[in-house]
């Protein structure tokens, strides 16, 4: 007799919901996402969504951090500039993918009047990349390419803030030209004297 | 016989509805304001709101755009390091204003669902003023104390950006210290060789 798994079966409805999520999300905007639609598309219970996310910020923070995955970690070459390039280059597709761009306009519009939805996004797909970025910069310090009173943490700001100011106002596009401006500003600058 | 200006009259009124829009948008959330609420609050008819605005980004844009006034103008002593310390520990302050703060990250939610009203705000609030820094940028170059190369829009996002970043993400304060961090990473390398 064939037993179906339900390790299995849970895991190919979280996947239905996370990408009905997603698709909903940039067919019809965040604003009028909601749990009804995403589980009919996903073709799932309502309460089946409700038992693992308690919202429709929470499903969507999930779904977007389960798209970008490990596509933004850091390599090392050795060389910090030709790296940090690679890895905005590679933010930069991801924040120019409709879907993503969509959620994630959407997850920071929803912060703005919900501080446990700011904490979240922050904690869940903001932190974790700091961390690797900053890992990347200590290695840099290290290695004498960068000065070692900077802290990690600010540079990260400088770099990655335009970006994500692009993304909000949408004034600008975000590409590779403005990658290598931002890395022909700032570098200049940091090398030890 | 004392007949009563029309125009003061009206001047009055758009004062009232404006501090009205500001004082509910702090105190409820930019997603419960209401034309409705706001016409209470100023003591006026929701039709003399409609009247001059289409909607209540329109009301709310035109309040904080008179609340910041001229206060973010660019000094100019002919030290460029110092004339932005001024105005960007002046923009830190209307940023950690609560009223202004709790208004603009409301508009730029909105923004991201709403392309008009992310033009408007990008046209209304930030342009005029980006418009100002490039002036004071392009003489601080004509002076030989920025390499002629530098775009001033693009040097602009990269002292402007991380202050909205903070705003919008709230994980660490904006205020003097990170205007300090943000002048000593970029400043070093901008002169001329």
């Amino acid at each position: 007799m064939i037993v179906p798994n339900p390790d299995r079966r849970s895991e190919r409805a979280r996947r239905a919901i996370l990408s009905a999520a997603l698709e909903l999300c940039v067919e019809e905007s965040f604003a009028r996402l909601t749990m009804e639609g995403v589980a009919k598309r996903a073709g799932v219970g309502k309460q089946t969504i409700y038992r693992w996310w308690p919202s429709k910020s929470a499903v969507l923070l999930e779904a977007i951090d389960d798209r970008a995955g490990d596509t933004l970690d850091f390599p090392d070459t050795g060389d910090l500039v030709a790296d940090l390039r690679t890895q905005m280059i590679q933010l930069a597709r991801t924040l120019t993918d409709p879907v993503f761009a969509a959620s994630l306009r959407g997850l920071i519009a929803a912060a703005q009047s919900d501080a446990d939805a700011a904490e979240s996004l922050y904690r869940t797909l903001m932190k974790p990349r700091v961390e690797l970025c900053a890992e990347r910069l200590k290695k840099a310090q290290q290695a004498g390419q960068v000065r070692p009173e900077v802290a990690p943490e600010d540079l990260i700001e400088l770099l990655y803030a335009p970006l994500y100011y692009r993304l909000l106002l949408q004034h600008r596009p975000i590409d590779e030209a403005q990658i290598g401006t931002i890395l022909d500003l700032i570098f200049p600058s940091l090398a030890p004297a």
